[in-house]
């Protein structure tokens, strides 16, 4: 292969990660417990690939021969545009619309697995993600929104996240939509300025009530230095639009109350505070209105496609972020109402509804609050190699088998280094047993058993002569058919030691 | 959104494929297996994004400035060349390159997920599929490759495959170097005709020796009318290298000594000879010469990044094919060294080896040969709908919320259709249970519950009166608070049935 010269760099191209094997297991780990609650609701998995018509994704802007930026994309061999999916919900509606005589109706299905953005990548902003979602089509009425909501409690909860430590926050487009309406931005033609309103709320969080003002009207000038232009707006549809983010009461009923008057003889604000009321109803008939879920205004979700419902699972718990200030971990997931969809590719009415989770975004909440421990893996029993011939090799080979027989992690020393290296070796791994057989004990039958954790403990904690006699000892010889009870024996004793902290 | 006139049809791009909720929960059940014998031999779960530059890949042939059109490439901002990945292999390589010096040696990781070629599909050839890796770096000794084809067999065992239903063949690509370098192939001049003998080797399972013998000479025109242009050896040539495809014997010593013997005089060759008696007596050592695992050099593999011994698994079973012919399923899986892939990036030798499962491919092997039996995924208990004022709604919500609290799969029907057609959605999803209650029902606190299998089978089977009084009866009514416990008990009664086929 290449000779020197022509060395290559190994790097990952930007907002790209690999993930390690904590990662995985813990991921592995919380996966399983949300495709528990999926399952326990009905839903079934299935999935589609990560590659999709670029037009099936929407994601051809109408003037355009390219596609849209956001979008991974190349041609195939007959011109047509292809795209890497950026998220599971629009590959979704395709195979619904795809399958739609096949399937049963309502249609509930859940799915996870990598999506992928072409945009900037930032801290804790990724190129490639998971995300895991579960989806309801064919149901127009409310009780469905009302069930996602409900179900992103329990997954919280079967996650082990506390009751308090987190809220699922509801509000409905449609209000939106009837305000908008309401102070002249209806119609196709302000569909840029609708947007354009929609993320000024959704930045309430992070630049405040005066920051959503500016954003409204003329536009903001940023810490940075950067101008974010404004949505335009006279001061009277601004402050219209602080009072809907604001209407948010301790009760829901108060809420929904607050939301029907700014929309008063809006047709559709009316629907959506009468939906979110409906939605409340059935939230406290299941008691789910402890504080789990809100009817909160200021949610609007970023993605255009919603026509109804959205909702947003919030952590409460404050969290050390990527620079060490404890803050609200803030959302997790999230989704809505989009009955256009499916309808895209069918052309009839076809509603649904959905949400998704942010699973590495998941992962680390629960990491940093210790709800995902992995510590019960414990690495492999390494058997060094001592002498290498093939007798020997075997020999060794035999124990490694008779140990995985019973269950045993373990594995023979396959490097080409010395004694001390290997123990190194084992060290670096976290093995919590060594097993050495030179020729001395080849000859005798025996084995030398190392306990690598007690030893590590006590060379470095003991310090008087009766905790030394009282400790475990670090090392025995056994003979080689108590090889496998004896290395039992001492895993049990670790791991008693590791419950008791 | 879209109105009628511009709708969009639904469809997937060639060679992509949906799956199925079946081929899911299969895939997780033999995944889980495999990850436990990966995880028992001490190897640790690490992955790679499916991004990649593409010239980390490899996949920039010398002399243009295009990637290679097997993988699917796009330019990034910065006009730097990205490609999804074609395997796990080239990313692996990549990853520990890049953090070697934190990586303990040997390096013994696995992983799992989809790869991409961008190549012509067919029946059975997808452009996304799924594989399943295990690798070894930083270990130039046979021991490693000896260890990958012990391991090869016991995924093959603990999936249920019967020994003498499957065989892991072992060859030396050593070997073969030496052999071509005795025709006068050699030399970096002669890769391209190297290859085309490698390839044409890899076809003797298709095309038979005559077959071979055409393709090594001066070409061969195919069933179809297609002319595949040849190696263009000479005859005495040719029969050499069919000589070395037929050297396999009955026991691993007698084979070893037929290749010793073609390729004598020549180092390389030799080399390989006797790493492979190497490999036979370690998998010798450890019982594994019990058919498990036999060397055989008609084994090629199509890669070209292999540089020393190569393995296959292959599955003997008789199993109906696409077209439903009965026959050898082949090949599910393999590898080899590739002690080139590391060292490109880092400029010194780091050999390594490993191997690759097809997952799609063992899964549908597994599902043929009834070894990746869902049917223990029970489908929802379905509560109808009768009444949708919000207060039955909550009371149905109760329901299926006690039930999922027990465990049991629940849900509410959330489509807006009559009594009739929620029946007719509980067949369709194979529902074994349907709650029902009324207004007369809720006034008396009651609820009725059918048993939709037993229904189904009593409308199918029962031809007299005393089997259908000695049949469960199809329909209870209970009090509510009775329902939970008497769901779980026809659910008991029904997987009772199940058991006893």
């Amino acid at each position: 292969m290449a000779d020197k010269s022509e060395k290559m760099k190994a790097r990952l191209p930007r907002g790209f990660v690999d993930r390690t094997s904590d990662d995985i297991r813990a991921v592995e780990k919380m996966m399983a417990t949300i495709r528990g609650v999926y399952e326990l609701y009905g839903f079934e998995p299935v999935d589609q690939p990560m590659v999709e018509y670029t037009d099936a994704l929407g994601k051809f802007l109408p003037d355009q021969d390219r596609p849209n930026e956001g979008v991974f994309s190349f041609q195939d061999d007959d011109d047509q545009w292809l795209s890497l999916r950026y998220d599971l919900t629009a590959p979704m509606a395709r195979y619904v619309a795809e399958n739609f005589e096949k399937l049963p109706k309502p249609y509930r299905s859940y799915r996870s697995g990598w999506v992928f953005r072409n945009e900037k990548p930032g801290p804790g902003r990724f190129r490639q993600f998971m995300q895991f979602d579960a989806d309801t089509v064919g149901t127009p009425g409310v009780a469905a929104d009302a069930e996602m909501t409900m179900m992103m409690a329990d997954v919280m909860e079967a996650l082990g996240i506390k009751r308090g430590d987190y809220v699922i926050r509801v509000n409905n487009r449609k209000v939106l939509d009837g305000l908008l309406e309401a102070i002249g931005l209806g119609g196709d033609e302000n569909a840029g300025r609708r947007l354009t309103v929609l993320r000024a709320i959704d930045k309430l969080d992070k630049v405040g009530v005066q920051g959503v003002r500016d954003l409204l009207g003329k536009g903001r000038l940023d810490d940075s230095g950067d101008f974010t232009k404004g949505a335009g707006l006279e001061e009277a549809a601004i402050d219209k639009v602080v009072a809907f983010t604001e209407a948010g009461a301790s009760n829901a009923a108060e809420t929904t109350g607050n939301l029907k008057a700014i929309v008063a003889g809006n047709e559709r604000g009316t629907e959506g505070a009468e939906e979110l009321a409906q939605i409340a109803a059935l939230v406290a008939a299941a008691a789910y209105d402890d504080g789990r879920i809100k009817i909160d205004p200021s949610v609007v979700r970023g993605l255009e496609y919603y026509t109804g419902p959205v909702y947003e699972v919030e952590l409460l718990a404050e969290i050390p972020n990527e620079d060490g200030q404890i803050v609200r971990f803030g959302s997790v997931g999230g989704g809505g109402r989009y009955d256009g969809l499916v309808s895209r590719f069918r052309g009839e009415p076809v509603p649904a509804t959905g949400f998704s989770i942010g699973v590495s975004r998941l992962m680390t909440a629960l990491k940093n609050l210790g709800k995902l421990d992995t510590s019960d893996v414990v690495a492999p029993v390494v058997v060094l190699v001592m002498d290498k011939d093939t007798e020997s090799l075997g020999r060794y080979q035999k124990m490694v088998s008779s140990l995985r027989q019973e269950g045993v992690r373990a594995e023979l020393y396959l490097g080409g280094a010395g004694m001390k290296a290997q123990l190194k070796y084992a060290d670096r791994r976290g093995s919590p047993v060594a097993i050495i057989q030179g020729g001395d004990e080849r000859a005798q039958g025996v084995v030398q058993i190392k306990d690598l954790i007690e030893g590590a403990r006590m060379s470095a904690e003991i310090t008087d002569n009766a905790e030394w006699r009282a400790a475990r000892p670090a090392q025995v010889t056994v003979g080689e058919a108590d090889l496998v009870a004896e290395v039992k024996k001492i895993l049990a004793a670790q791991a008693e030691d590791r419950a008791r902290g």
